[in-house]
């Protein structure tokens, strides 16, 4: 029973049979192909305003590059402690943008303020030594499976403006946030603020698909240029294109963070004061202590622990399609230890 | 009628029944997987050596950051002007590299010989005013659709290694190559004294699956690092190395280029004198004339110019699935315009 | 009367002498001329070891060219947050080894601990998706102008090794550092476990000029094309090897840190409580106030704020030619506004 | 008898006596002092225009960060294929900007002319997949010794200009080439459309000063974040701009080039058939074969082969303070061989 991580998941049904049904004939390569075409507008309806899309196949990449467009080598790339551009991405952001650098903050339950960001820039300033403040970097849902409110981006997002930062959006687990929220998607992305989302399909049930949005067109700038040099131009790009239109236009980004996010707040119930953060998307933290993650894993259930092993700390990752027996079995887990 | 490219392929159904085979379960992510695991024997098996192999999505991929293991940033890479990491990869080698140079050398069909590099490195002394000589990287079959014959790579590598420099061959098109030659793999890879491999699936069938092939796995060194910081590392791993396992273990790498090598030979018979080039593999580049080439177009015949527009010249791709209907009416088409 | 910084002094006697001294007749230029040939000897005699030396005209220039030759562009450098490379660089470090990461971390007086360092190791561990951790760089004397006791240094020295990384001192101010602690040069660098050391005479009494100093030559390994393609390799570089030599030889370095060094002593004691850190070097902190800090600008002098405006701190830097009369003026003004 | 370089000439009197004159007190350090005050104007005056000048102690690095400022890491610089950035700079245009290509083409003289640059502009069409053309970078007097003609340099920005590319001058023998077309500075600048220039002053008489020119202000951009970022900020930066405003101010950049192209004129009247290019600055190209050479250096002449050695071709460069009997003794060793 693992629950390590949403990127052990396989593809959701509507994303292979769009796969299948891309897989005849021969169509231009790079980009000229019917699908890819329709990319921007697709998203464009998604999110309810003309925008610019490109896809690629990794997170990582969509935010590296994303933040190489909006990031000269010599500006600052403000981000949560916690950031996977900060801690899981081995310098991809300084690799794309040519040596920027990420400027780790601290922040409550995975999130930025703009109090926090503030303070951050205030106690810095700014100078021909130092560098150029340039971007904000958060993600949603969070890596501590919160959500920021529409309001919470919208304000850190008008302090970065003022402040003459962009903001970018991690949305590896946009959809779990989404459904959370239970909101329109331009309230936490273009109507809060955000100026370049890393829209992310993979982990809730695409092959390997993500899509870089830049909801004010001309701020694309050169990002093709620097995707096709970072060798994230497909030849095939029909086929992350068509993961990436099916994906939106069946609705499984809906059902498959609905299902995913259900399951984990059943989780967290049967937690209960061992919950380290409140779950708002499809991730769990557990304060399990050192025993308490040796009796799940003796029982079968496979996790990661969270931070230093001696924190006694746990996460745990519900995926689209995660047996709902699974999660049966740990929830009864943890009711049961927590009697004892 | 399709003939612009080989990218413009869909999947063959060996490739896309492993992709429908892997998917099902909670598979660890980022390589950790089972079909990941295989890939080095299966490709070990392949070549007939232990060796070390990597899983990426695109052929400018596989090329950049093998170069990038290959070359400082202060070093220089030998290659053919006509080279794919000279002319279509917007600089991707010089970021993978951080700043390397890419030096484009002349050459008949498309090839470097032992004495071609030899005279370039002759020319430049090398000093610490100037680059650092650090690798040959050659395409296999190369960009005009010729191959390479086991004793002229044995020769090249050998010169390279004198000098000092290691050999990399971008394989993009190594399937046609081989199938045309007729040799075992080694016999045009380590055998022959090349170092690293970018062996291409993409062309040939699959949806987005390149392997770079240590043939000697100390000198992989820091690969899975530059891979991860590259955004290249795909969370779901299994999908790319399921991908390259069944199309080195079902033969569909032999089939498609048979196929495909076969028609391009009907091609260029077809052409007669108007052939720029051998058919060694799948592409054929013909001297046709503005007449000639509009002639085609008008028939319904798509392909791109090959170099300025006005020296009238062709390049026609055959691709794996490629109709044979197309193949006989170009064929036609050729024929007639000859005799007119 | 200015206590910017050690930056704004002229170049001391010894040192113009010595560019008097070598500037006659046609001598090879980039380094193939005699005071060239003689640094890393003049500079092993200083250190009583054999060694390698390499001149350059910044500090910047020193301390990111040693840096990118210990750490690779996915690597991790650990540096008090106060470091020079942290806050005053633009990112230097970052440019020159290719997108390596800077981390900062706290400690007190400016210092970095071995216990500081390794609960940072501790706390991120390892793996693929993160920084390589690849060398520590520390500043002697510190930012805050405190100095590091040689068994201070040691103590980080060998946790850094123990756990894989490299030493680098950033060495601005070495002289006023090793005239505070009245020990060998020996003591403070490779005898405790220093690796590299960016050894400056700029601030001290040079026009511009810091030596590279590698106290393992083998780790020098590409220092010198590094420096060549940074634009770093002076063409007449005999004029900046002849500062380096006549600032160690004659003993310049020993008689400008004393007076500097003396004068801030006076400051410090002047400044009774208000002090912030103990003065072991030519830098003076002092916890001023707003107010404090006006009516000593209304009297003329001349200094920098430290950290944001509103903590009321500031900074004195004693040049080796600062007027005595500065000083006494200086130490006046402080005795009367703390009687006031 | 030293013919290797101008580089391995001293610092000529007027700009030894303005180091000294600077030499006193307590300067605002980085640039905020009244030499590099004054230095735009000083450049103003001289070029006849408003411009920005800004000082580095090295032509690598003022070639290398012009470049940065008008490509991107995805942009193509073109040069002639004897340029210092192509053969002479370890990659520094390639390290300053992040990964650029040289390309390097071939024209008489070693000089570019508009057809060359378009023909090569025309053989090579842009998409994403390639470099995309970013600027033109040449040099006066070129690295033959030769020197383009105002009409020449006019006709080649022009159709850099009109095919969207910025003009780059490097100048390291600017002064040279001035005396010997004796123009107004602005003629072989941006009366001609040059918008950045590499002022060289080093070679002719300076310690260790560059100024990069920018002639349209507004296009300095970021330059002096790259340069700090660079390490190339120096900190004493007074003494750096004091050898550019007294090399101007002082007229010693004519003194001197005037004194040292005359004597290259004398040298190469006496080499008669021998010379290879046509005399226009302060180096000779000569071929002498390998008896020729080697009785030279019999004789005390000491020189650098020019290619590879085979070809028997050697450089000779005066400079500025060239003994005019070293100048006379070559003439006669030269007119004497050319006897027997």
């Amino acid at each position: 029973m693992r629950f390590f991580s949403d990127n052990t998941a396989p593809i959701c049904p509507e994303v292979f049979e769009a796969l299948s049904a891309a897989n005849h004939g021969l169509e231009r390569a790079y980009g000229d192909d019917p699908w890819t075409e329709r990319l921007s507008d697709v998203l464009g309806e998604f999110f309810g305003r003309k925008l610019k899309a490109y896809a690629v196949a990794t997170g990582t990449a969509a935010n590296a590059l994303s933040l190489a467009v909006l990031c000269p080598p010599y500006g600052a790339i403000f981000a949560h402690e916690e950031g996977h551009i900060v801690r899981d991405e081995c310098g991809a952001p300084e690799h794309a943008t040519g040596g920027a650098r990420v400027v780790p903050l601290a922040g409550a339950h995975g999130k930025l303020t703009s109090p926090i960001l503030e303070a951050a820039l205030d106690d810095s300033p700014v100078s021909v030594h130092t560098f150029q403040p340039a971007a904000v970097s958060i993600t949603q849902a969070t890596e501590l499976g919160t959500s920021y409110r529409p309001h919470e981006l919208a304000a850190l997002a008008e302090a970065a403006h003022r402040r003459g930062l962009k903001v970018h959006l991690d949305g590896a687990r946009f959809a779990n946030a989404l459904v959370f929220l239970g909101c329109h998607p331009a309230d936490i992305t273009w109507r809060a603020g955000v100026d370049v989302l890393s829209f992310g399909a993979t982990k809730n049930g695409a092959l390997a698909a993500e899509a870089v949005v830049f909801f004010e067109p001309a701020q694309a700038a050169d990002f093709e240029l620097r995707r096709k040099r970072a060798g994230h131009l497909l030849s095939k790009s029909r086929f992350v294109s068509a993961q990436l239109n099916a994906y939106v236009e069946t609705g499984a980004w809906r059902r498959n963070a609905e299902r995913a996010n259900t399951f984990a707040q059943r989780i967290g119930h049967a937690a209960g004061n061992r919950l380290l953060e409140p779950v708002e998307a499809n991730e769990v933290f557990l304060r399990l202590g050192a025993e308490g993650k040796a009796r799940l894993r003796e029982r079968g259930f496979a996790f990661y622990d969270w931070g230093a092993v001696a924190h006694g700390e746990a996460r745990f990752v519900v995926s689209w399609n995660q047996p709902e027996s699974d999660v049966s079995a740990l929830c009864d887990a943890l009711a049961g230890s927590s009697a004892s």
